[in-house]
């Protein structure tokens, strides 16, 4: 590892946050917050811009990047960023706990969406902001490690991402065209403007619109009310938000081509399809479970919509507790927080065009069993996909149980109900927020002990980055001085 | 598929079924039991005689068998044998239901071991026998199935098995050569026999001795007592089981190594290493983690190693309720249900090697994306595993992950408790016997809806075989008449 390049690079990282702490703090000013939340800003932000001068300033001795530079920098970023953003939590007060606020500004960098604190609606503005905040930053730092960075890191998750995301090559573009960059980047301050705009139009208020549109655009799911979206009593907005997740969970490379009005591409666009077929089983499956329960249609249809989209988005916002609803709609929820959104979206989970893959290789399979001579062969969008891609996809679905099962192991150690733990690997490793039990939509992340609450930052930096660049992490051989 | 040929083989093992059914019949002479068990018996006897008498006289028109003959007729033998061998049991109405008795003799003959009956201790010494005498034939079955049959077929499922099954080929060897198998298949006669002695020489009574030898030969685990092991109160006994269920949860190539006395291949042998391993890492997590509630360091060693040891090996006998284990030690437990034992054993679950080559494989995947220009070969006992291999072993996997899932959202419709849901699926599926919950090892399947135990039936025959001979019979291309 070039140790100098990839300080001077988190140096960099750092006077930028120390930028975007001036949006929370102008908003504490705008709202006449006093003066522990303005001086937990300037602290934070003088620290930033001493340690990250410090840092940027450090000569590599040469600015070639290796793979091992990447991940080490994609990865320390997340957890640099999570700790620093939470200093304002700390020295304001709000969230007395380093660990606790580092657990919550992971969780918004992350764009998880689960959170420790029990009473969301104490906290001061600027802090509900910078919270929020932090999903659409998030969000963004998704999309620029996926589209811009890829083809400079190489080989690894981020290629078996590449090979997945179909259509064009926007890292190939923006590495060589900063301007395609910059269309894909504009698109998502568009789109979440837009979201901002028709929840306003909704009557909800401005702040709490720009709240929800952050998490939503961000498929992070932090709300400023304590029971979420529920709080509201706008079905409006649940309809809004709801095809606002679905929007956010898409490949950001459809709306390229929407943009140049090549429908066609989205229309055959074999990821999405699969997409909103299983939004459409998932929302079905549940009205048929769910009907008795419910006497108006229109409820039911949105309470369904709204928790699959929100949940297959791994967004994570709260309409109903559906630790009450029947186990067979809690697997078809459980089953989908695993699918998650489309590759090349700032949704987290397994994605689906992962999914896609692994379905058409084990059909192409088990008809290979009882007549080996026949080759059938796995395409994508009309395209064969390559048995190294697809194998690729299978071992990364076995890494991930790998690393699920470690979590799992460490969060039985502080719960001991299975639904409980079980339910808070899944919701953080796949960056949806609320699990079920102690850790479902109606509780928080709080009661866990304080090695869990690490252990769980972890997980969910791991499945926001594809798991490669946390786990290289603790191979020694990344830390050797070699290139 | 030669239909011809497949009815006719099926005729076969109605045969041999038919001859095997003498011994519980003078099981239940030998105790002077009524004419209903005696009739119900020889009822059921003249029906095979009859039907699989019609069908073997059926000439196929080529004796050629192709894989899909050969699926066909491994997963629908396990089906034809489990139906019929419910019989006895319906016709003497000590277990009325049809469905009931056929998920009964289907947990047999898979030596599953779960059970529908809530008073295991009402049923006839006759029917008790042919219940365990279900995990004896259905575990040699399934040593046919893997060294016999195998090269047979062909690619697909099996040759996954064998590509892991290290050492020599006794597939290839029993092929050419039957003096071979016949030495296999007498290990595990006399390795059952030594058992039985065994346990009679700790004080237990012979039948109760040889029920519980048949069921750790199958690695079943039916029991003739409600309370399963537990009701003997007999630790010497629980230490010779956990060794024996060690021992049928070895590959058996292995033995044939120790009659050679080529001790240094079972010494070297990875495979054996790492289901050593695991077992004592579990051993210990859960002494570990249950020392608290131990005033006995003995007893806490037993109570570890027993259930260890019958989950591992898939057996499922019971010793304590660990349904009130805390949850970090259910979570070993869970784990090493789907671990399962080796390859080449009467076990079930993923198996060792598959585990084996799934951590060797992640681990140098994680190496390789930090380094792309490093090849990283997966080895076994020394040799390169080929990636063909390694695929199959992920896609394996994943086919695993997709019956599951479906099994359990069948079951979810009929239990609304997560853990009942999930562990009456991991238990048949893996071939184990009793889950948790609802299911656990204090209580029976016996709540389940009809539906529910169809589908459990299906899913302990397609974890019993792999999963592939099933999952073809689902295919409409099997039933073609083609070659």
């Amino acid at each position: 590892m070039n140790k100098r390049l990839v300080m001077a690079s988190l140096g960099n990282v750092m006077l930028v946050e120390a930028l975007l702490l001036l949006f929370p703090m102008l908003t504490g000013l705008y709202y006449h917050e006093g003066t522990t939340q303005l001086f937990a800003f300037i602290e934070t932000i003088i620290l930033l811009l001493i340690i990250g001068s410090l840092l940027s300033i450090l000569k590599p001795k040469h600015a070639r990047y290796t793979v091992r530079d990447g991940f080490a920098i994609t990865a320390l970023t997340w957890f640099v960023v999570s700790f620093f953003g939470g200093l304002p939590f700390v020295f304001a007060g709000e969230i007395p706990s380093v660990i606790n606020a580092t657990f919550e500004m992971a969780s918004g960098f992350t764009t998880t969406g689960s959170s420790i604190l029990t009473d969301v609606e104490a906290l001061s503005q600027s802090m509900l902001f910078w919270r929020s905040f932090s999903h659409l930053i998030g969000g963004l730092g998704v999309l620029v490690f996926i589209f811009a960075f890829t083809p400079e890191l190489g080989e690894g998750s981020v290629n078996i991402m590449k090979a997945e995301v179909p259509g064009p090559e926007f890292g190939k573009l923006s590495a060589k065209n900063k301007s395609s960059a910059k269309i894909l980047y504009g698109m998502y301050f568009v789109l979440t403007a837009i979201l901002i705009a028709a929840l306003i139009f909704t009557g909800m208020k401005p702040f709490d619109a720009i709240i929800h549109g952050f998490g939503t655009a961000g498929t992070g799911g932090f709300s400023n009310k304590a029971t979420s979206i529920q709080a509201l009593h706008n079905p409006a907005a649940e309809y809004i938000l709801s095809i606002g997740m679905i929007v956010f969970g898409m490949n950001f490379n459809l709306f390229y081509y929407l943009l140049k009005k090549e429908w066609r591409v989205v229309y055959k666009n074999e990821e999405l399809r699969l997409f909103l077929i299983i939004i459409a089983l998932a929302i079905g499956g549940i009205m048929l479970n769910l009907a008795p329960q419910y006497s108006s249609i229109e409820k039911l249809f949105r309470d369904a919509l709204f928790q699959v989209t929100t949940i297959i988005s791994t967004t994570g916002f709260g309409t109903v507790d559906f630790a009450l609803w029947p186990l067979f709609s809690q697997c078809i929820l459980l089953l989908i927080m695993f699918v998650g959104g489309m590759a090349g979206s700032t949704a987290g989970g397994l994605k689906v065009s992962r999914i896609s893959i692994f379905l058409k290789t084990s059909l192409s399979q088990i008809r290979k069993s009882i007549n080996p001579r026949r080759v059938v062969p796995v395409t994508m969008d009309r395209h064969w996909v390559n048995n190294t891609h697809v194998s690729q996809v299978f071992i990364y679905f076995g890494i991930y149980a790998l690393v699920f099962t470690v979590a799992l192991f460490v969060v039985a150690l502080d719960q001991n109900d299975f639904m409980t733990a079980f339910s808070a690997v899944a919701a953080t490793f796949n960056n949806i927020g609320p699990g079920l039990g102690n850790v479902g939509p109606t509780s928080s992340f709080a009661s866990l002990q304080p090695f869990t609450k690490i252990i769980l930052t972890i997980t969910m930096i791991a499945g926001r980055l594809e798991i490669y660049p946390v786990l290289a992490l603790l191979l020694p051989s990344l830390w050797k001085r070699k290139s």
